[in-house]
């Protein structure tokens, strides 16, 4: 089947040589020429200029666009004018699902369908698969059906879950027609609440085991410091690396995430190359605040969110007023930590 | 090589089973006579008294202990006159790294070596093998090697870590020698505290899900009742079963606790039997205890915790306590949620 | 000076009372004729017709709205034929502070000032008077000095601030300019939103008193129960209406809020009357979503906000979930809470 | 009424003063002749050595210690020898309430009582009076009733509970007999879990109020960065001082806290002085743990604990690892935070 992927970035590469590989039809436009190189190699037809890009496609026009959710709507409104009635867009990157609401109403007042595509995978995806959650018209995403199916993992070497029998559902190939237009990136942007409080799981019992020794420091005396009861109790010195490997084998929080923290720890246990400065990209935003819209409770989500801003230094104000306080109350002055 | 076995409950029976099927020796023990039968048959060697339990083990004796952490102690103090200088005990059950301390310089006194053994794997150990982690002196472990690669799952299917090469590790086939006593437990403990945090954040994850319609009930309007604001965006109806057996493939959340989720949701996506009162048996708790004694914030793994105590009931008086105040300032009263 | 008053619930009866008593001319509205008596009888000019409410007041005519927010924008609708250019609109009710900026931009357009009042008091404010949050252009809340002035508490008996000397400013007497429109009611959102958490710390903190005899009950001892390891630590029964009337007299946690926990607890310290689902008024909610928006980590203000929606059952499908995996990997099956 | 005084640090010097200008009669000791001087001048007698200090009391003995918890015991062991059947010793620290339980038995051996007596007034106890909150035998605290009375702050100028009447109650003069040994250090103890989480809810909504010209800023628009998506919404700049100000009149967050924050920041509303790393002195961590280990619900007040844990850095290895993680999967670089 023949697709047009515009995005050239990190995902979109990967996801157009993953459909060369299966042996589909894909034109490839970016604005620089430099990202065609590779794919024109592995057998796209590459275009700089957006028009010649809608040319080349034939009709009905199937086009993935795998760009920022900022940049979406401006390249929208320029292939407008280059589409034709019964034509195909794809949202792959990270739109807020409301975004596709607006954008999937107006597309239809000019006929062309539209489909958003909640898209995980990450660095991986070339050769692990993606993990398509997918919202729009049935119909349209039935004609998809090849390239979902190409560009998702598929069932290979995943034990079937218990109590599922007969033929496999697309979910267990990896791919998922979640609802109506909105619903893959609904989904998407859940599945990336869910993998903030994973991450912070993690961080949390790894940083307990680092301080496992702390009973083997010295520890300040004064009245700022709360004494440590029991240093006996704190005196070990963990091989977090080994660890993280250890719990990749039978253990009940085996998973992918885990495997990459293997990954990093056995790279460097220290991760001396982070500062501890953890960015956000605004799905785990969008999920907390589903969480308050909808009045459902979500702090395990949220903690992780507001632990990655903390990260950043935006609470040293609140810090700050928490300090004045206790010297208003009690006279005591601040000391730094140890 | 011989090992006895005290404890063929869940976990107990199973774990003698795997031994036996890797062709070691097993003496089982259990003060009910039920549990000996389906292991004798396997070829293991019953007793349902102590001392003819450790009348039948060879010097040195290597007994594991595979009962509830509150019963430990007393059969400690059971067994001690039955057991001659150079025996091991080995404890692979949930005690408090704490009392393993204790035990193990009482136990030295004697002339007994102890070894703590955090045991991972449930109900799925006798297939999928148990992740060990271990704390106690290195020479006692060694000899204990062949008991401890048997029980563990071995590296088989597993893809190695990036960045790992040369001899596979211990803890690449699922045991590790953590540190000295109490290193076992102590990682079995933060294992465990992860734990509830990874199941917290699929159970928020999912939940956000199931109100994802909210936007087509009917919605209270009195005072009491914030509305919502945009109802046109929360008007999906997901199929939980389906969406859980999606990620499991190629996405960033797949994970062993993934896998037993679709497992639960294929089977009643309601889950109606189930009433939501958590319960929660003590590991998750001793990791919050250190953290807070430590000093290391642990909010996700705490918040997650309280959940449980939460879903218990246990924070209804606070909750009335703050229907109280909002009556007093503000004259509200109180309504049913819907 | 001379105020229309639109809408005589439980605040704004309340407050043109208050300002009949201080000297200033009322007009009051309200579509049912009940709530107009009382306020006649204190000397106001009563209508439950809006376009004889508007005749009846001097131009450049001063209306306070005090409705639901969501009426806000329809009785706007309904005045604007109403009103002539250089008239002014206050806003006191719980309005988002994001509708004031719409709202002022299109009566700006009709010649009509809007101004913004986060309004916090309650049904004590009559007495105690109303803390006053106000946004919009300088001058026309200059003009609005005198009713602000009146409905404000004052500086009587309170301690003035250590540091503060010279003239009183306007918020030593209980109200504040804060800024252009919107200002006021952000003000106000996040002195909810810090309100829900206050709230939720007392509760806390007694839930945990209540909590101080669970040593002395019966204890379930099976593998769902945690034990308590030493009930001799927990034998208190505490009479929480004296410890809270006690920490009104020179402790740290001496509040009005606690005034109030103090009055609810004597009238019935097991607040019987109440069950303990807590609503939530909106201005929570807001605070944390642009807590969440702003990147500004607010960890205390929405785990408040989300105990209350734990409060009225919204977690528990998630908690049915985290049963369902307990049974998954460990067989576990779900026990009632004692 | 006599009472020896052991202990003249902030806290017991203003103590013995306060006692001194009621017309009690002190007796005052410190290993240092320093803080005697001006207690003395006062009217008390002075000791440096314990010998002369308790020859000097009448029998029975009255002896208050007020010194850090950690050194309590070193000097009861101490004032043992020197003590007489009756004695009593009352420990106005901050105590853990278990040792209490540990300290009274042992005492009780030797014809001693104890008495715990959380104290609450920090700085400002002397003008405004102690919260005291005891536990401990009844006829004993009676007997020290004009002691209590006279450091507590009394009734003046608080208004009376609504429901109450009769006789004024001890804890409406600020002291009370809250239950047998350590009950008095255990209500302490959860008034200062409480305290944490006030004021980190004065903290979070001030730092919200900091953020709300995010707007104004130049904001980065690289892919590690959130967008914000309406810059119009915080456009705010608002003076932090006046707003503390206001709502000690007459909204529903006044409190002392909110006192003591306003005199902070209008000695300087950037807090400059401070840095932000915020001590923790051992009774917010009690409350925490008394809440798993009752599998009570506490995550406001615990999440105040764990955000000063964080305020001194020790989240750093686990944001560390967020950050890894981000790199594994997608590739993410970390950016320092603006």
């Amino acid at each position: 089947m023949q697709l047009g992927m515009i995005g050239l970035g990190r995902m979109g590469a990967n996801m157009a040589l993953r459909l060369l590989r299966a042996g589909h039809s894909c034109v490839v436009y970016d604005h620089h020429p430099e990202p065609l190189g590779n794919l024109v190699d592995a057998g796209a037809i590459g275009h700089t200029e957006l028009a010649a890009f809608c040319a080349e496609l034939k009709t009905p026009r199937h086009i993935w666009l795998m760009i920022p959710a900022g940049a979406v709507d401006s390249i929208i409104e320029e292939l407008l004018p280059l589409l034709t009635d019964g034509d195909t867009l794809i949202d792959g990157g990270n739109s807020h699902y409301r975004d596709d609401l607006i954008r999937a109403e107006r597309l239809k007042t000019h006929g062309i369908h539209y489909v958003d595509c909640g898209t995980s995978g990450g660095v991986w995806g070339l050769e692990r698969g993606y993990c398509l959650m997918i919202g729009g018209e049935r119909a349209i995403i039935e004609q998809l059906n090849p390239i979902f199916s190409s560009l998702a993992p598929g069932s290979n070497g995943i034990e079937r879950t218990l109590g599922r029998s007969g033929a496999m559902t697309s979910a267990e190939q990896g791919y998922l027609h979640c609802g109506p237009n909105g619903a893959g990136h609904f989904v998407k942007m859940i599945h990336n609440g869910i993998e903030y409080a994973l991450m912070g799981a993690y961080a949390e019992g790894f940083n307990l085991l680092k301080h496992a020794g702390i009973g083997r420091q010295d520890h300040a005396t004064d009245a700022e410091t709360t004494p440590l009861a029991h240093p006996e109790h704190y005196q070990y010195d963990f091989d977090l690396a080994e660890i993280a490997e250890l719990w990749r084998r039978g253990s009940v929080v085996t998973s992918w995430l885990l495997d990459l923290t293997a990954n990093a720890l056995v790279a460097d246990s220290t991760l001396a190359h982070f500062n501890g400065q953890v960015s956000d990209s605004g799905e785990g935003r969008w999920t907390c605040l589903a969480a308050i819209e909808t009045g459902t409770p979500a702090p395990l989500l949220t903690t992780a969110l507001y632990e990655r801003f903390n990260s950043r230094g935006e609470a040293n104000f609140a810090n700050k007023i928490l300090s004045a306080l206790r010297h208003q109350f009690g006279g005591h002055n601040e000391k730094p930590s140890v």
